[in-house]
């Protein structure tokens, strides 16, 4: 019996408030409208954007919501004018639009694409301004234009990509958030060279993705620091070539690489949200050419600071969301290259669950054994 | 009769201590050692890290001292070993050295020179680690490695670019600093496409230098930003095409030009050295792609500061020194450009004076009306 037009009545992680579990809720999910398509979500994983709205740390973080954005599904139905993707399509839903149109999108120099962002922003779809998602006609918001922690989801058009329908969604699913914010922050934000020094603070799903891109850049050593020492082991499997933990070091952690480096790295990567870290991060940096690139998100309200003498002297600041990537054209790419075992993706993956577990897997996520966590959405 | 060999008594303005008038005295030109050459300065500017460091707030700076670094003259003597330049050149000293043989010269990456820091920093050269200036026997400080406020000074041969001898000095002495900072923040840093929206602030003539040098680059919109109108008739003549008085808006400078923008410039260039407009200069960039290049020098222990999110979503903020110019190799080439007319310098001179006047000439760096005053060393 075909659903095409029909509300959904569905299984989805409803956060009422922050900071208080997410609570499995029946949901009635609305048919997609103009430029919209639905999307049956298989698996979904647990990113820490989502513990960072969750946790009421985003001042934009809008509740009741449903959070979710590393995922993959399969198109259930279409709205109107859509003609890029039907139903039966698998794909990964991107809260990095790509339009294709704006002025971001044709500048050829971002990743960022400003034709929904006026609406994802504040929780609702571009249409009519309404969020599809209710509970007994009580609405409940969007997040980051896509909230995969719902069976069914609604999102623009321009935020799916399609992807080859041979890949395990149980996998690709990753390819939403983390591993590509890793991998591009090093390929097309710092664009490391051959034989470069890469420095990455935050050894997670983040940090563990750069280092991978930089092995595969031709980094000649990628120093990881991490305050927590059990992170080594695994990131070795990720390329890093040497471990710094900054309690073992009384001078600061700056210092510690400037000295072992001589004279400072060539990129360095805050994979963690930590305004000092990411100080720590441009100092590291080689006079004359280091480049320092922010990935974490630090909490709203917090600000970054250094001498000028940094930048001056030759240091470069950047930032990257969504590892520069372009989401629509690349995300299949990417999933190719994981097809052709050219990246790692099952690595990444500690912990598989179903959605009626997701405050454990929340839990989980503070715990330095968890990369991903992978929720089957229908067990 | 020569003078090769023999110590040099000639005039100089000694800085004896910060924030006092110069002392025009007699002081002993030792002659040059091994990698050295002795230069007759014909012609100084004045520019405004020599008043910083007068200023006492450069907490490296070391007195007595002799400060200048924007000139040009000719070579009097050459130390052992020297080979690239000899007596009779005429050669603009550089205070950014090029040896080609460091790290720093080889990376292909930065114009800085690791060779001589280690000395000029502390105000001696490399050899003996001994000033060439004294005064009855007591030793006075290098300054930047230049020391252009004496009829003859000795810097290290890594140090002095030669150039055609045709060449005006009393005009190309400005090549020495400001202008090519300008230029070069623009054409080496930034790397200004045509088309490209740019923001300056402070138009002085490091300030007219960028617009000069984003004019040519081919700029669409160059918008100056200064809070002395009286810079804007002026500016106009260097490219300037639209100007701001942060004083006549009550809206942040940086909301200003977002808002006259359509979302912000593609590169912004701090000429002033506050770390305020440092941070307005950043934020009024376009999400997505704009740079921002501090030229400016902030008084020391001052920090700026801005949102992590101003760079995750896509600004980028950068320094240049010297605009990015190999001096060795690139001031020749600038000297060129001018005798072919194809940069100015002419329209930068407001002011000419003589070495006995140089006080007078610090005041007239703080008037609106000045932007380089050029002393004659010999008059
Ligand atoms: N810019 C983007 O597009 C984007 C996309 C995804 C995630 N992120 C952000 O990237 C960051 C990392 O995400 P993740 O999923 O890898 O997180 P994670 O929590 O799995 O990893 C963070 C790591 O940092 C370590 N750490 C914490 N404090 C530290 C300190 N002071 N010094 C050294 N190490 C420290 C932790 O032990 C942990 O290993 C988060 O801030 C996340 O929000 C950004
Ligand atoms: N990075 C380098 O290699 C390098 C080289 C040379 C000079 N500099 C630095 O560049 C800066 C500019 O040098 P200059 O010789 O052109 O100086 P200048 O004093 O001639 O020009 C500065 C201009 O800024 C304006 N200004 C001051 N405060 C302002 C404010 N709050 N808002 C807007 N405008 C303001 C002034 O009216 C003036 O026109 C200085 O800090 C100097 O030390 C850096
Ligand atoms: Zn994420
Ligand atoms: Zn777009
Ligand atoms: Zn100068
Ligand atoms: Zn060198």
């Amino acid at each position: 019996m075909s659903t095409q037009g029909q509300v959904i009545t569905c299984k989805a992680a409803v956060a009422w408030e922050p900071n208080k579990p997410l609570v499995i809720e029946d949901v009635q999910v609305a048919p997609p409208q103009a430029g919209e398509v639905r999307v049956k979500i298989l698996f979904t994983a647990l990113c820490h954007t989502d513990t960072y709205t969750w946790g009421g740390k985003d001042p934009e973080g809008l509740f009741p919501c449903i959070l979710g954005h590393e995922a993959a599904g399969i198109i259930e139905s279409v709205g109107e004018g859509v003609t890029e993707v039907q139903t039966g399509d698998h794909v990964i839903p991107c809260y990095q639009a790509e339009c294709r149109e704006c002025k971001f999108c044709k500048s050829g120099k971002t990743n960022l694409c400003g034709k929904i962002r006026g609406a994802t922003g504040v929780g609702v779809m571009m249409n009519d301004r309404q969020s599809r998602f209710s509970i007994n006609g009580k609405p409940i918001y969007h997040f980051m234009g896509t909230s995969t922690f719902s069976q069914y989801t609604v999102v623009h058009d321009v935020s799916v990509a399609k992807i080859d329908p041979i890949a395990p969604l149980e996998k690709v699913c990753l390819l939403g958030c983390g591993i590509p914010t890793g991998l591009g922050a090093v390929w097309n934000t710092a664009k490391v060279e051959p034989g470069s020094i890469v420095c990455i603070f935050g050894l997670g799903t983040v940090g563990l993705a750069v280092a991978e891109g930089a092995k595969a850049a031709g980094a000649s050593r990628i120093i990881g620091i991490d305050i927590d020492s059990k992170k080594f082991d695994v990131a070795k499997n990720f390329g890093v070539t040497e471990f710094i933990n900054p309690k073992d070091h009384e001078k600061p952690i700056q210092q510690v690489i400037v000295d072992l480096t001589d004279g400072g790295v060539d990129y360095s990567f805050e994979c963690i949200g930590n305004v000092s870290i990411m100080r720590a991060a441009l100092e590291c940096c080689h006079k004359g050419w280091g480049t320092s690139i922010i990935v974490g998100v630090a909490a709203s309200g917090q600000e970054i600071f250094t001498r000028p003498f940094m930048l001056v002297t030759g240091r470069v600041w950047k930032g990257t969301a969504f590892g520069g990537f372009k989401s629509r054209s690349q995300v299949p790419w990417l999933v190719e290259k994981y097809m052709k075992k050219e990246i790692k993706v099952d690595e990444y993956i500690t912990h598989t669950m179903t959605l009626t577990e997701i405050n454990e897997a929340f839990d989980l996520m503070h715990e330095g054994g968890c990369l991903r966590c992978v929720l089957s959405m229908h067990p």
